[in-house]
Formats: C-alpha cells, structure tokens, sequence
C-alpha cells in the first residue's frame, strides 16, 4: 500500500476532468490530499462518498489540501467510459478535479486502484503533507470523523483522537 | 397527451431489460400499469423516482398492476447507451421491466417521451384499466400519494381523493 | 382486539386536543378511521409514525377519513402529561385530532391501548367502515403501504393487494 | 457574549444528568468544550443538534474535549420539566452530561442562555483550551464543519481553514 520510501504510491490517470493540467502526488508533495475512488454506477459512491467528497472540497477551499477524485472502474468497463463519466460529472455539478484511473494491463482492476490495494468503492484516502497514508478507508465514513480527520492533518496534528 | 381514441399512446420501445417478451399498452389493456420514465443519470430519478418504482413494483406484486420503467434519455445520448443502462439496472437491483424508448427522428427527444409530451425525468404516468392516463407527475411524487393513487386504481375506484 | 360484535374497541379518551368536540368510533362508524397511537417521547413515533400520520391527515383531507392521534402512556407517565403533550403538538405542528388515552386502573397500561392489546408505540391501526380492524401495525410502516391501505378502504375494496 | 476577562461566561446549572458531579468552565479550563443548548421539544435539536452532539461526544471520546449538553428552556416551561428531560435522555439514549440551565429571575430566558446571548435552539458554541468562545452557531451545523473545528481546536490550531 505505499511505495519504496513508505510515500503513497503516484497516481496513474488516463485523462482528467476539472482541471487544466494533470496532478501528481509528487507535485503536490507538502499539502495534504484527500484522495476519493469512485465508481459512477456504484450506489454507496453516487448516495454517500461522492457527495460527502464535493462537500470536503467546499467546506476546506481556503486551505491548501487538494480534493482528487478517481473514477477507479474495476467491473462493467464498457458502461462507465470517460464519455459517461463526464455526463454524470456534469449532472451531480463535481466540481473538484477527477481523473480516470489508468486501464490496468491484463486485470480488469485499474492501475492506481491496484498500487494501493483498495478493496472496492468507494474508498477515500487522506495522504498527509509527508506524502504518507494517513488513513485508508474503505465504504461509508462519516462526515464528522472525515472532517476532523482533515483538520488534524491541516493542522500538523499526529492525529485528531486516539479512537481508531 | 392521448390518442385519436383518448387513449393513453402506445409505447415505442427499441430494447427491453428484465422481461422475456416485450410489453405493450394494447395487450395490456384492462390492467393498471403504472410507467415510470427516467434517465440513468438524473439524480432526482436514481435518489427519488426509480426506487420509489422498485418499491410500487414489490409493494403491489400480487396485484394485476404492471409497472414498467422507461429510459428516456434526452441529453447526453452518448453517455447513457444501452449498455450502461444494463450496468446501471444490475447495480441499483432493478427488477422490473425496463424498456428503451426509441431514438427520435431528427429529435433529441425519444418517441414515447414525445407522444406523452412529458416535461423531464422523473415523470410517473398512472394508467387505468380503461387505457387512459389516471395521472401525469412530473419530479418528486409522495410514496403515500402514489401508493393511494395505484390502490384506487386497483379498486376501481374514480379517484382516491377529490384533492389535486 | 375486538368488541363482542367483532367491532373495533371503543376509545377511552380522558382529553381532546385539536378538536372542538370529543370523537367515538361509535359516532364515526360508516368512515373509515386511522387511528395512531404514540408517545411523545417514544423516537420512532417522533421520526417515523407521528408525522407520517399527519402526511395521511393532510393528503385524505377531502375524503371521509377520520384520523385520530392517540397519546398511549405507558411508561414514563410524570414525563409525558397532558402539559407537554400541548406543547409537543404545538412545536411539531400536529393539527389532527388527538385523544389523551385514560390512565389504567392498577396498571401502567393506558385503557383503549390495553383494549386493543398494543404491543407499544407507534402502531398504526385501520379501521373500515364496517367498524372492523382492517390493519393493525406494530412499529414502522411504509408510506406507501399505508397509502395504498387507506385508499382500497375507502373505495370500499376488500384489500389493495394479496400480500401481507 | 464573553465575561470581563473576555472569556466564556460560565455555566449556572441548577441540575445535572449523566455526571456525578457539577461541571464548571472554570474547572475545565484547558480542555476544549462542545457546548450545546437545546430543547426537548425542539424539532431541530431533536433531528439533528442533539444526535450530532452524541456523535461528537462518541467520535472524541479518547480526546480532552468535555462535551455539554445544557436544557436551555425558554418556552413551555411547564412541560420541559427536569422530570421529562429525564425520560427524554433515556430514551434518546443521550449519554453526555447535560445541565439544566437555571431559571431566569423575571425573565423566560434561562442565565446561561441570556449570559450567552444564545438566540435560540439548538445553538452549538465551541470554547477554546484557553476559554474563549471559538464558534457561536444558531441552527442545525454540519457534521464535517463541527468535527474539523473540534479536531482543528485540539490540535491547538487557530482555526480549520479561512472559510467562515
């Protein structure tokens, strides 16, 4: 789940949407990053994860961590093309930057899903100004654990609770 | 809204999911059927309409009401293919039938979506054993309502209640 | 959970809120009757059943249906007077009928509750025309179930479905 | 809305639940404290204020944050009794200390809630390690504001973010 030097692996995208250039992990080094992998014909993402990740983007705009949503298709690759996903980006008015996760070679499983082990969707990911994995979170989380989760983080903090 | 007859008009399906054989109002006159048009990608059919029709579906199973879905895709053509839609079927657990209303003749718009002038999606039709429509709603219906509504219908009934 | 004639148990009614004259099943008989039972400080009344109920109030208004709230004390008693109630009405802008049920004698069991032989709150209890228990629900109901139940009562159909 | 020394007015409780002896600011003085106001029979702290405050108390609980819950009563006097408040932290399972906040002398308004200048239920205030008032909300919060601002509070960081 984290590369060579213990960092959170580099992101592997095919195209992106909501930004004008790419974004990597190395350029970010330094900021924290909250990373939300997503499929757009997964309900627990399109109820739950996607929502709350439009809602961290908004509510932490005037600090430095950068929202990153990856569309991390792994299963009925021919319904969730960039082309849908750039009509459901569109109807659920995402607004933070999303990049296709890279088409995985010889596994229906993408690249950047594979490189940290997740186990589904949706995931969401907290890399911290170190470039570690602060925390890895697989299906629903709540939104108060997520915010403070991000605040610990933007404020240097170990961590927010001792409680896992 | 209606045909030469008053009639409620005849579906115009190019691809059907969920049923053996395709439906059509004509084989089903005498029976409630309660039709449900939605698009994939609208957030107001997948959080409101389309479950709430999954619902109707299992809530009045042992009744002679047929409840049929329709995939009215006006907008991002593209984006919500057939193949999708079939994904989209399988992850929310559809179970009823589903029907693709048929591309338009030089019109974004779908045929069946155009023979019923409806405004969007969602929009649910009600229509009686007579074949003509009970009810036209376009956006967010009330479970109780609707659930009166199809019960009234059931029964014969001219109506569950005088009020709008 | 019926009288000697099969007819739904006369309510015991020590108070009246909402409504300028006392209300009898024996005086409605010929209407169809919702009768909610609940209390104050009971959650799922408060989340669930309560407004539920007023939703049926509001959507029947313009039929013969006669809802009727009844405040079923049976634990707590100090807590849950006639005083709060006012007040729990008041702030949750109930505006159906609701009855104050008689306190039992040598039992924390209200009377009507103990008449029907509620198992708790909320419970939801139909009664037809005929003055016959037609559905009696323990605990959460659907809107659309419930719905559906009041519609096929008063278009006089036996059931709205086959189903439990 | 701060005392002389621009600190956090402290409490005046004339009864408390959930703790075996009184809390007082002037004691907690060095922990953060989640202070929320509310009222048994308000709609919004019942749906929403008093189980987030629960949550938060749940969320932080291996954290130096006290959470209090203070019954600041102000309307219907008569039936937000001690008496029901008791039942009503029963059976909403609340399980933080709550005080209730002391009778007014000529006023409606409870001390703390006038001291306070709270304009009405629920009101959630955080008050810094160093016992100023860090946020004042009126109305319902959301959860990933209120669990940054703590967590942004424990790490003894001025604030979350810049936004308001």
């Amino acid at each position: 789940m984290s590369g060579v030097d213990g960092a959170a692996p580099e992101l592997a995208v095919s195209q992106w949407f909501n930004t004008g250039e790419p974004l990597t992990l190395a350029a970010l080094r330094g900021r924290p990053v909250l990373l939300h992998a997503f499929q757009m014909l997964c309900p627990g993402c399109v109820a739950h994860g996607t929502p709350q990740t439009q809602r961290a983007y908004e509510l932490f705009k005037a600090t430095d961590l950068q929202v990153i949503g990856l569309h991390t298709v792994f299963e009925h690759h021919a319904a969730m093309t960039p082309v849908s996903l750039q009509a459901f980006i569109h109807e659920y008015r995402l607004t933070f930057p999303i990049g296709v996760d890279a088409a995985g070679d010889g596994t229906p499983l993408p690249v950047t899903m594979g490189r940290y082990a997740m186990q589904g969707t949706p995931t969401s990911i907290l890399i911290g100004r170190s470039g570690r994995i602060v925390h890895h979170g697989f299906g629903q989380q709540s939104d108060m654990a997520l915010g403070a989760m991000i605040a610990a983080e933007l404020a240097g903090a170990q961590t927010y609770a001792a409680q896992a």
